[in-house]
């Protein structure tokens, strides 16, 4: 049985709670047909989420990694496809504003995604869950590990297959902010077992 | 035991389904605490649908009516609040297109639902529901209905409660419009029965 | 030579701009082909507005009032077809919140505009400006103002007409608000003088 | 003085109209303080419009090169800020429809612009235009000619700098399409200027 990494998020820009979180809390040592789970939080701080993560990587050593994020505002569960040398965003939740600073002085502008994005959005659209590639995971922290990640892999010579997934809102967070479209915590939950599902090689 | 009808309208505008239509097909007979549930599925057609609904009122006799619709690119549960005396809006299936017309030519310019929207909205979020109350039902069917329900439960002395209620696009159906917010099928129908929960005095 | 008066509103719901306050400000005591304009600024008061409408109303008679304000979000310019007898919104300036309240305990329910509203939206798209009439004012003080106009000049048998036009934000409020849709300040003020030019009879 | 390379498209996915087809015809021939512009319109379609460009960079060798695109539903003028390695997209104005494959075989993934993006930003808000970097220019024609810029531009060690901006919908476009946000022709075409002002080194 292969392992996968699933990370979330924690609560961010104001928003009191965060999918992402309770969705890899909940499935933290699930086993599906081809993988066992594990589940892990990522700070919304750009001087430590990066070490989080290698700290989990390295510490689990995953055959597969999916890094979910919220995108408050989008109606379909997007799987990204690529991820920017770039810092350019909100303040995270310690306060830092980056201003446009390249996350690795000497990478390349932008990396593709190593996870069959094109077979998740089939797949979920099989299952009855609107999906589509997303061509931007933005210039925050979701954006920021999805490269750090890549970047490593890329540097390391890892086999280890990664990428970013973005979800709308859950309900819960759109009882509290009137604009969002949204789905409920079981569509979430299951729309990301669908695509783990897709992961089997 | 009461009687609810509940209506919901065929797929119109070029789109393939209804929500509103597999719901009220679902509902139809399921008897809930307080109600016996009718479902009706009605025309879109100006021309058609007020004389429909009137022989289901008619023969059903129904305690209160709720009057369903799709919102396409609503992402919320809406109650409308009222309903306005004219048709002004898209060609509807059999190709006539409103151009303006008073619906009742001595009515009034509006009715408020009478239903009791503020509690089913409080109900639906209580629920996990995203909820609000609209103030236009749109000059398309959805306003027709409502329109013809409440001027004819005035005319007539009717102590029958009714309104329209607009719920967002099912996945199914945002599956084929890639711009759509959409909520699974669950979601919409028990959201649906939450708020006929709700009407009992 | 008519009189028109014109009305705009100050800055409200945290926006530290309303295009509508500048262009009632620079078109206060214009002269246009049939009509001379009376430019005046409402407060966002649901106590203080009306009775500041009457006021005006009272001392320069017009034979026409057009009543101007923000719709933040809309990207066209909207003539409201009604107005609902609830006040049930956010928070005005002096921070009173109302709770669906009815404008006119025995008011109707709604009242269509007295303004020639298809009319305008013809000549605003022949000038080339995006226009579509609007089925809801909302229920704040857009929405409070036409009612009490469309009241008072039914109650008193006035021939004045009157409604009420929603704008897009400009660019100047757009700059600070990141999501809104924009026009320039030009624009809105060059499609609120079409519209004037669409009320002579 | 300097030469710069102007370019828009012709009309696509059933658009009437390409507001930056009109906008770089009108600017074909203007001299700016430290510019002459030549204006190009460059065909929607994946086989030819690389080659086109090619033409006309041979043919004008330009200090810099802007090149312009529609990206209808955007509300403000966005530089972007990265070309990606991929075509995936709606079909263009000769039905080829692009199915994710690689622009350039062994080219990287992803190329930032090299054009002063976030000056043109300023520089542009500074004039009261509202503007902000997009981080993803699709994967249809606008990345396409973006990419293939860049491309050349790195594998021939040019100093021209170049790199793409979307501009929203004109109001003559959105008079055909009720949903879109717009900005008059006269303020497109001026918040271009400003842009072309600040290529200044």
């Amino acid at each position: 049985m292969k392992k996968l990494l699933l990370t979330g998020f924690e609560p961010f820009l104001g928003n009191e709670i965060n999918p992402t979180e309770s969705i890899v809390r909940e499935l933290d040592g699930v086993k599906t047909e081809h993988y066992e789970i594990v589940g892990a939080v990522l700070p919304v701080d750009f001087k430590e989420t990066a070490t989080k993560l290698d700290e989990w990587l390295d510490k689990e050593q995953p055959d597969d990694v999916m890094l979910l994020g919220l995108a408050a505002g989008r109606n379909r569960i997007t799987p990204e496809r690529i991820a920017i040398n770039i810092n350019d965003a909100e303040a995270d939740n310690r306060g830092y504003r980056p201003d446009g600073e390249r996350i690795e002085e000497d990478g390349p502008d932008g990396y593709f995604s190593t996870l069959p994005i094109r077979d998740m959005v089939h797949d979920l659209r099989e299952q009855g869950y609107p999906a589509e590639i997303s061509n931007t995971a933005g210039a925050y922290l979701c954006n920021h590990v999805m490269y750090h990640f890549l970047h490593r892999a890329k540097e390391e010579g890892w086999e280890t297959r990664g990428g970013f997934v973005h979800i709308p809102a859950s309900h819960e967070l759109a009882l509290t902010h009137s604009k969002l479209p949204s789905w409920s915590h079981r569509d979430l939950r299951d729309a990301v077992l669908t695509m783990i599902g897709t992961l089997k090689r």
